[in-house]
């Protein structure tokens, strides 16, 4: 199966296309999607929406894995973040893409084994369970691919029956 | 022109089309597009993005007027209408209707003529404004045709040199 990871945010947004089969991971593609701070905001939702639609037409992935959303203060953030996931959200669904969505615990459980795994471990083993060269950059892309791994886990464990 | 007015919500979007010629309002629909609480969320969102699609081929409105979200402590809620807002927002430019939005005090200063005006005086100044039988339901149809007449005073202000 292809899964596409994404790391929803408002200025970059994190793409990680990544294939699991047989229990092996193969690394298809990964980068960012910008929008520059100076552009009217509905211009950066479209960059957006027509980016996430590009990459599903292009690698025409099984699954789309997300990451939940939290804030604890700053509700601006949490608009802007919101709506640029809003239109990325909508561009699955119109591509009949299937959604699911992780939080921040169950990828970290899931990549590193463990919950408390820092932002650096979980890089790196996102880089050795993909075989890369390097952490891939900016973060947004290394968590990108991180979240599609979660997925492809999670995925085996329902398929052997075991619950998440 | 044709002017319509969203009042962005998850649950409830109110929608209103109003006409403004010759200092002259003229009121062409005004409805609430719902999505039920049990669906998945990409499946809300899209109902939403549908609906605003709908509305601005059945009246090619010349611009949209949307309220800026304002959230003081509820980050969940404020992620939840952000994803709404973002395939609104994606709606009209993908249409090329040219977006304006207004702050709640723009709109009550604009509507009621003084910006601590409550609710219910907004909502009775827009029924006599475009003439209507009574105050729409809910009250996220009257806040659409509130905004959509902000807009309309804003843009006379504006083609009269005064700046609001």
């Amino acid at each position: 199966m292809i899964i596409l990871g994404i790391d929803p945010g408002f200025a970059i947004v994190g793409v990680g296309v990544i294939e699991y089969k047989g229990n092996k991971f193969r690394t298809i593609d990964y980068y960012a999607i910008t929008t520059k701070a100076g552009l009217p905001l509905e211009e950066r939702l479209k960059i957006i929406y027509d980016g996430v639609c590009e990459v599903i037409d292009k690698y025409k992935p099984d699954f789309m894995a997300i990451e939940e959303l939290f804030f604890n203060n700053n509700a601006k953030t949490a608009i802007q973040v919101g709506q640029a996931r809003g239109v990325i959200l909508l561009a699955s669904v119109n591509h009949n893409v299937e959604i699911f969505e992780y939080t921040p615990l169950q990828v970290k459980q899931s990549v590193a084994g463990y919950g408390r795994a820092d932002k650096v471990q979980i890089q790196q083993m996102t880089k050795a369970i993909l075989s890369l060269p390097e952490v891939p950059k900016p973060d947004d892309v290394a968590d990108a691919l991180a979240i599609a791994i979660c997925h492809a886990h999670s995925h085996r464990m329902v398929k052997m029956g075991v619950h998440m």
